[in-house]
């Protein structure tokens, strides 16, 4: 017979899910009402205001996907691509070549701007690639790459988009709430999120936001939709703005009470000095990192301040670092994924995790597991580096 | 500034969300880990069996689709059909028709078998259509159909497909832990269902499960399935068998710890128990609108315990009644939907609302709502009658 189940309580520095605030944990836990409940209808509005407050949008259509980051992914390339079209995809990590995928799922032909993981998408391979392809209807690259830490220059990106007179997609997954997502400034079509990193919600949730350019693209299509629950012509019957709410799909009411909490304690930071934290966090870490001889992954002009790729040092054993991280001191980090798995780790100082705290815990757990194994570092410089940052 | 939002305590006796245990609340607030954290994985290997349980298969196949049941429709449409594939959907209400949205998005031919809304399936007509079209590689109907309250034969399709040599794909959204729903006895080869309804879970989770002949088809797919997010051969790899988890998408942990203690307190009731507990309320119910002079819109032997569709009595005004449950005692029922709008009630007694309790607050109330109105029913006889059977 199966009992209850009682997690630890960990810190969770890793690419996301995030540490959670008490106050979001405990709006997750009030009590169900219905998805049609006038109530609900009410809080619906406030999470939209609240998304393109975050997403610095005043885009009409701007809602939490009913599903994680990836199924946000896929709603922006099944509304905005058709069987036939060509995409051009920016691959400079994983989610790059999910978006691969995506494509050609949807029976379109994807042209890759490949650039090597733990560099920015470039801008000028980019703008080759859709001069290369007048026929190409979408660019597509990742903001903030969440298997390396580095982020790509959004709006240059976006731009380059719009002057060839296509649309774009960003994934913002990793950046929303920790670093300048700015969806109207930059001009982008269609961007989506996640609710487990910078937002530090629960996982499961997938904000998106469409320009009025990609509706009226939605709006044209002559091919159905692939998916019906992320048809966007269907959900808009939903989230949209008409007085009658059409049933669609059982909205996850628990989740979004969770989403609305943070974005409460997001708005009421403001963005500016969410981001200041992060970026204060962010350098204390690589400071006192690099005092204990450790090495980020990735140049100083393209760090994510909330996502920190550092190198795994010569003869360090990854998997018992990160066990003896986990079982010792209950924190996780993140592993190197595909191409970089085994040669860095992921350090997360995303939303509520990004913290003083979590940086000086960070510092001095992996000094100590280190310094077992017998790695090249400096014992005792990490955390004094990283204070002098942080008393700012 | 938006501030935190606070819900009343609902009643829910619609068609989903459910009442929710403080139990399954409880758990749903747990601190989050990660979805790679070793003790998430056993949580997953726990889930994976108690689901196995709820829906009565040694499947290996089983696993909780990380999004509402709508997405778990579409996992089962978008691995079992290919385009150009003729697939025989069965429809007698809402669901119905959004599978034949499914087929189509596949780029397949539906095959409609109609029947009346309020009617079973008819299992001749199902033969029939299979009989007039030998390509027919799917058979799909709906268990327990949530928009008119309706139980159909989900033994005698499931042997009707296999006699064909199709596959079977079941919507037991509505049905799981409220009635008999035997994946194995059936012989049924793709069945979903959602967390919200009879299991009393939140929201946003849906269960599915795969026969050994569904996963073989899957395998030897020469078409890639059109989704990503919902490709059972990639989503097998993290919720698999394989000592090595691989990462797909981040796993909705919160919801997952709700659905686990969901299931754990289904285990410990037992499911004969449950199945016993809904019909004894059903039964109290119907003894008591019926004695106050309402009538029931589905024939006996196909109603569904746990969704009781009830006929609006003539002059009635559906809205203002609903609005008045919803007002005065915080007790939400829900609309008729499509051809039933304005036509019938969907009185909910799924999972935890499934109680005493429930069926006398939903009797008196309805009786003190509909008296003021002037419809013509018989004051004070509600109550006595349900007590009478809740005796038991």
């Amino acid at each position: 017979m199966a009992t209850s189940f009682y997690p630890p309580q960990r810190i969770l520095m890793g690419p996301g899910p995030s540490d959670i605030s008490p106050r979001v944990l405990a709006a997750l836990a009030r009590p169900t009402i219905g998805h049609l409940d006038p109530l609900f209808i009410q809080l619906m509005d406030e999470i939209k205001a609240l998304l393109q407050y975050a997403f610095q949008t005043s885009n009409e259509l701007t809602l939490p996907v009913s599903a994680p980051g990836s199924a946000g992914m896929e709603a922006c390339f099944v509304n905005l691509v058709s069987p036939g079209d060509t995409v051009v995809v920016c691959s400079n990590g994983v989610f790059g070549g999910r978006m691969k995928e995506n494509v050609e799922r949807c029976g379109a032909t994807a042209v890759m701007v490949e650039d090597a993981w733990g560099e920015p998408v470039s801008v000028d391979k980019a703008a080759a690639a859709l001069a290369a392809h007048p026929e190409a209807s979408v660019l597509a690259f990742v903001h903030a790459e969440t298997s390396t830490g580095v982020a790509s220059d959004a709006a240059a990106l976006c731009a380059l988009a719009r002057e060839h007179g296509a649309l774009s997609i960003v994934d913002t997954v990793t950046s929303l709430g920790g670093i300048e997502v700015k969806v109207d400034d930059w001009g982008a079509d269609a961007v989506y999120s996640g609710s487990q990193k910078c937002l530090s919600c629960v996982p499961g949730i997938s904000p998106v936001t469409f320009s009025p350019r990609a509706v009226d693209h939605i709006q044209q299509r002559k091919h159905k939709v692939q998916s019906w629950f992320l048809d966007m012509q269907l959900v808009m019957g939903y989230w949209g703005g008409a007085a009658k709410r059409a049933y669609h799909h059982t909205a996850p009411v628990n989740n979004l009470y969770a989403l609305h909490e943070s974005l409460v304690m997001l708005e009421e930071e403001g963005l500016e000095n969410a981001f200041a934290r992060h970026l204060r966090n962010h350098r204390a870490l690589v400071a006192g990192l690099e005092a204990m001889g450790l090495s980020m992954a990735v140049e100083a002009p393209h760090r994510l301040p909330q996502l920190n790729a550092v190198t795994i040092p010569e003869g360090v054993d990854d998997a018992a670092v990160r066990s003896a991280l986990l079982e010792e001191f209950s924190l996780e980090i993140g592993a190197g994924l595909g191409a970089l798995a085994g040669k860095t780790w992921r350090i997360g100082l995303m939303g509520y995790a990004s913290n003083a705290r979590n940086v000086g815990t960070c510092i001095t757990a992996l000094e100590a597991v280190l310094g077992r194994q017998g790695a090249p570092i400096k014992l005792g410089a990490g955390l004094p580096a990283a204070r002098a940052l942080l008393a700012d």
